[in-house]
């Protein structure tokens, strides 16, 4: 068991990540550690449901601990404010009061509805994450930013609101498909190609194998990974500086995602992202040569492309680029690489940006 | 000008409260002494636009502020989650981004839904209270507290999201109705008894004369009714024990609302609020006749009734206070007076609560 402290300002809102195969077999006493609840809500999608979360309410249920199950489709539509609306009402009506808990089984769409109706709901109550897929366990899990979407464009609602605790078993990504695990690890590379070379050196000695769910490094892989983020989010929770490294290979990734009408996945989108991020960075940000090879040769050997699918439009990417960095002002903080390891943030005006990218992008396509 | 400063356990969030009249005449000054704001948003509603909200607009154009009005119906119905995104849609297609700030242009309804956007919009903007209720100035601009109504219920969504500001005017009090003044004293006399002798001395030594807007001595009431919700905040933001004293009055008193159907207002209601919890006192906490006496005819001179209206049936406020109390767990927190400024807070089962008070309120009826 590795119990990783993310300490932030307020005591209030630090807490520990647990990584440790096979935790959610004593979930009861977990829970039973850290605080005293008068109810406890399961909130999962619909195949998480029957994969992990029933079992976990019947397991909690064994022990007495009665607990309300609250199942959602599963897929990016549910990440909207209707389904969060939709869950306090449900709370409301299954008598949820200011001393109940929240559970996220699940991956980030989860993690996103949990984390923001436990944000409002009676002015915020108390939520534990359980990331069920690799991606929420390494990544989105963490750091307490919570985000859905309005008609109008995604993550524009949201809050930062901290888990009370993050629980991760390594056990659960078992049923997990081999793609899944590859998103997973477009987050571990970005992570440590920004803040971790040792954990770069770990997934380039193992490469695809780690994509297996039973690898006996795969356990080290995420705490390293998790270790990471909290050290980054202990020094910038609400995203002022430091914390825009994280967002390495996101600003290209978010625009694929959105050009290709997220028909590729968040994982795949980052690889690309990175990709291009990693080409300006040897533009932009001295980064040498072979330094550039290496980072986008982990990308691939865990079976990620690092190329534009075929059937997005480049000037659809350029587009959303534009119009998502609008809404953080008129310009884009694009995070690259000196070396690896070595993040440096560029604050670009998006004019420019969209010039310089489209020459990069046309040569990755 | 006398300037409040309240202090919350994070700097971030820790912020003046500034008392002056005429300080809205240069409110260009103040926004640029604060911060640099990409966009400003005024949000108000019909009523206060006409008013107050239009040559605030007016007086920043001229200094080469641009602005961008947002305007909703005035009135309860308006304290709803939808209204909360339609202001979110508009903020987004009006180009505001993180560096954006919206003033609350209003009562307590406005500095809700301004709240509680600027909470959630982009995961949290900036927002300034500028309250043009007397209800406003003293108690709901003050403290960081926002709510919204869920279709199934009131208050049920919201955040704790302090201000960057509060800017206290009391000439623009001077367009109030005497009856929104009456019901702004409510809450001035509710804060006396639980937290300021002095105060309260001010207050009887004045009356109703109080509520002539411009009266000599009535910023020295909204001074020290500021002061006072500020020592208490200061001391526990996010409402865990010492705030619950600022309740003193409210659990008959929104129970009360809710049974007549929110016909009356907040103020008229926790003014018979603070009549019930008055006489529990006497029974409860050990207040002795003469003070309950004095303390009751500090609310009768200011022209509020401590009487149940004939028109509100007891039973429903009965079955509304069991609702209400339900989802703050099985125990009511009922604040009482052991003397005049010494709150008490007693731990009430619900159905205990409803026995006792039964009785009471039927005396008052």
């Amino acid at each position: 068991m590795t119990t990783i402290r993310l300490n932030l300002s307020s005591p209030d809102r630090s807490h520990d990540v647990v990584v440790e195969r096979g935790i959610l077999r004593r979930l009861h006493q977990e829970l039973r550690q850290v605080a005293d609840f008068s109810r406890i809500g399961l909130v999962t999608d619909d195949v998480v449901r029957r994969y992990v979360a029933e079992a976990l309410q019947t397991e909690l249920r064994g022990r007495g601990m009665e607990t309300v199950l609250f199942s959602f489709p599963a897929g990016e539509k549910t990440k909207s404010v209707e389904t969060v609306l939709d869950l306090c009402r449900r709370l409301l009506t299954s008598g949820f009061d200011r001393r109940s808990v929240l559970l996220a089984v699940g991956g980030g769409v989860v993690g996103d509805i949990t984390g923001f109706a436990a944000a409002i709901y009676l002015r915020g109550i108390r939520f534990i994450q359980v990331p069920t897929t690799l991606l929420a366990q390494v990544d989105s899990a963490i750091g307490g930013k919570t985000g859905v979407d309005l008609t109008s464009g995604k993550n524009l609602i949201g809050s930062f609101h901290q888990p009370l605790l993050v629980l991760i078993d390594p056990d659960v990504l078992a049923t997990l498909p081999r793609e899944a695990m590859q998103e997973g690890f477009a987050e571990v590379i970005k992570v440590a190609l920004a803040a971790d070379p040792i954990l770069l050196k770990l997934v380039e000695d193992h490469g695809a194998d780690l994509l297996d769910p039973l690898h006996r490094k795969l356990e080290e892989v995420i705490v390293r990974a998790c270790q990471a983020k909290c050290r980054v989010v202990s020094q910038d929770e609400q995203e002022a500086g430091l914390r825009r490294i994280l967002n390495f290979g996101h600003t290209v990734g978010h625009a694929l995602e959105a050009a290709s009408g997220y028909t590729l996945s968040h994982g795949r989108a980052v690889a690309v992202g990175m990709g291009a991020a990693i080409r300006c960075s040897e533009l932009w940000a001295g980064l040498e040569r072979d330094q550039a090879t290496r980072a986008l040769g982990v990308i691939e050997r865990l079976g990620l492309s690092t190329k534009i699918p075929a059937e997005v439009e480049l000037e659809a990417v350029l587009a959303s680029l534009e119009r998502d960095k609008k809404i953080e002002g008129e310009v884009c903080h694009f995070v690259l690489l000196g070396k690896i390891g070595t993040p440096v943030v560029k604050a670009i005006p998006i004019r420019e940006l969209r010039m310089e990218l489209e020459e990069i992008l046309r040569e990755m396509a």
